[in-house]
């Protein structure tokens, strides 16, 4: 059995230029046009030099960026659930001519990639918002971020020159694609599913992965590293959590832990897609949906990322998602369960929410086992005590 | 979502004789020479007449035989695993022309069947059980089956006339393969994993199917109504015992509690792959395949049913193995988990053999409701109360 192909039916198209090339690269880069980008767009920038992106060859054009909004497509047909671009201010564009080369540098003025500017247009940024987050409400972060971004569009294919430091904060943590296809193909892994998160790991989470590691060969714990909202846990912090919750709690060689560059974007169901697209890329057959996965607030059903993926044309993607209902322990089940296997009564079942949780660990209240594993929550205490 | 396809592609098959040309088959079939048939051949030929071996029409001619034995399929090339033949003694088989119809009765005399003699024909019976078993050994209770049967193959196609008291001794609970597609697609299933069972069910079981019902539409619970091995426990006990489970500890409308009319054949790997050709016949996408799955003693390793999927050809069948390893209680997991999801000590497990249950249950002994849930002990206990 082989792993899924990457996304698109072709090879991995990682856009990072390395080895011989690179100097030469960046040195030709210096001389040109510097147009910065914001953290999104950097973190997108990586995911497009590792192969994550593929088959993109760089940020979107007005008619990808309609067709993805839309259709869920890009212009060529393919399959692609959220735009994919990089804007910046008028002053900026007009400055920039169509057919030369820029530097796309980011927040600290590191040069991350070059483009050949094929395009500049402008957009309508709430008909994005109200295509890709069904919202135009500026309370919800996806969209302010798109609200507040630069007001012209630039288009074309990208070189990247730089993987923004990811490599050097978080060393093995952080795999491109064709590592994770490597160490899967070495495992003798082609069943594998992909657990998104971007917070640690309690035994819900415990249970949803434990759920398909029983009919998968594998599961890739696989962790924002880019940037999320104030008040979550830093991916340093959430990685340490998880590797001892790996360490004590599951088989040898049934998990691989890893990172991807990208921010959040919180746009929930339109999010699952994109994360089933780049997890294809990664190597992984599955992705596990639980409940509100990539949603913020209420704007989502809790179940409407599990609705897309019916809603999608057949064959738009190979990667699948295993569908999760909400996971919690009851206490008459004697056991962790979801909202499909216990019948029991919402009093029966341990429920915290997270802003209990953070309260119990920085008041060092003692959190039920059947809630957390106690190495892990540990860790988190631990970072509760130096924030205070 | 549609349900699985029948077995072949085709519609289902039933071959049971119904309405208003029943009285005339029956008057009929009194007439023609009538041939006993073993427990077992009763069973297959119920499970002929409510088409649970679609597309078969009747009992296998030598080339079908053969090429059971030899390759797992058909002469006609469609997958099948394990011969479904009748036989009878040379004498009885004297008397019979081939073109000529006779009926088959069970050992209580009722005519179950017509059969229009196609072929007289002889095996050797120690292939068959090389080829199916796996081994010769009349220990193996399948072996001892095919050993002490008649010395004469009959073949040809049948006309079913009787479901063998199964209806009328076992209600709702036997139900017909169109009954069980009728029901999921009523539910609105699609992806139905089934349970196959010979046992009350314990936490183990329970696990099992909770695993499945997590990604899957529902579960068949599907017992054995046929014959098994002395000291089981009978159809009536085990299938109250899984419905009080049901009723306190699964969600409504995720199982469906059935049985089928066959017997043990014990032949572990094949007869898994007879449970799933079957299954596909009666709407299941997929077939719970566990440890030891339809084994006996130590003739197969206990996750020989598990390979034997991966060495068939593709296409074999639509019906696909969910394999899930060895469950139990870890007491350091806190919860059930299978030898995939739990990196403890087998000290840290909660095991009990079905001789020490027994032992227990016959003595009043205190069993832990991490082993069985209370209201499938009390009716067990009962059960055994009965026999002291």
């Amino acid at each position: 059995m082989a792993l899924v192909n990457p996304h698109g039916g072709g090879d991995l198209k990682p856009l990072l230029i390395t080895g011989d090339a690179l100097p030469a690269a960046l040195s030709r880069a210096q001389s040109l046009p510097q147009v910065p980008v914001s953290s999104r767009e950097a973190g997108d920038i990586i995911m497009l030099g590792i192969g994550g992106f593929t088959p993109l060859d760089g940020f979107m054009t007005h008619a990808d960026w309609q067709a993805v909004c839309d259709g869920m497509k890009l212009a060529s047909g393919l399959f692609w659930p959220i735009p994919i671009t990089l804007s910046t201010t008028p002053e900026i564009a007009d400055g920039l001519s169509i057919g030369s080369d820029i530097a796309l540098t980011d927040p600290a003025g590191t040069i991350l990639a070059t483009m050949r500017l094929t395009e500049k247009y402008r957009i309508d940024k709430a008909h994005e918002c109200a295509m890709v987050f069904k919202t135009t409400d500026l309370d919800h972060p996806g969209v302010k971020m798109v609200m507040e971004q630069g007001e012209v569009n630039l288009a074309g294919p990208i070189q990247v020159l730089s993987q923004g430091g990811f490599p050097e904060k978080y060393g093995d943590l952080f795999l491109t694609p064709q590592q994770t296809r490597a160490l899967f193909t070495e495992m003798g892994w082609s069943k594998v599913a992909a657990f998104q998160t971007r917070n640690p790991m309690h035994r819900s989470h415990e249970y949803l992965a434990k759920v398909a590691i029983e009919t998968c060969d594998g599961v890739l714990i696989h962790s924002l590293l880019g940037n999320l909202k104030p008040g979550d846990i830093p991916a340093e912090v959430r990685s340490k959590a998880i590797a001892t919750l790996v360490e004590h709690y599951f088989v040898n060689n049934t998990i691989v832990q890893a990172g991807y560059p990208l921010d959040m974007r919180y746009a929930g169901p339109r999010e699952a897609l994109l994360h089933a697209v780049f997890r294809q890329n990664y190597g992984c057959s599955h992705l596990i949906v639980g409940r509100d996965h990539a949603g913020v607030g209420s704007y989502y059903g809790p179940f409407d990322a599990h609705q897309i993926f019916d809603e999608i044309p057949a064959g738009s993607l190979e990667t699948q998602p295993l569908k999760i209902d909400w996971t919690f322990w009851c206490y008459k089940c004697g056991g962790m369960a979801s909202a499909r296997t216990c019948p029991h009564e919402p009093a029966d079942r341990l429920l915290l929410s997270g802003t209990k949780l953070r309260e119990m660990l920085s008041t060092n209240a003692e959190v039920p086992p059947e809630f957390s594993r106690p190495e892990v929550l540990a860790i988190l205490r631990d970072y509760y005590a130096t924030l205070n």
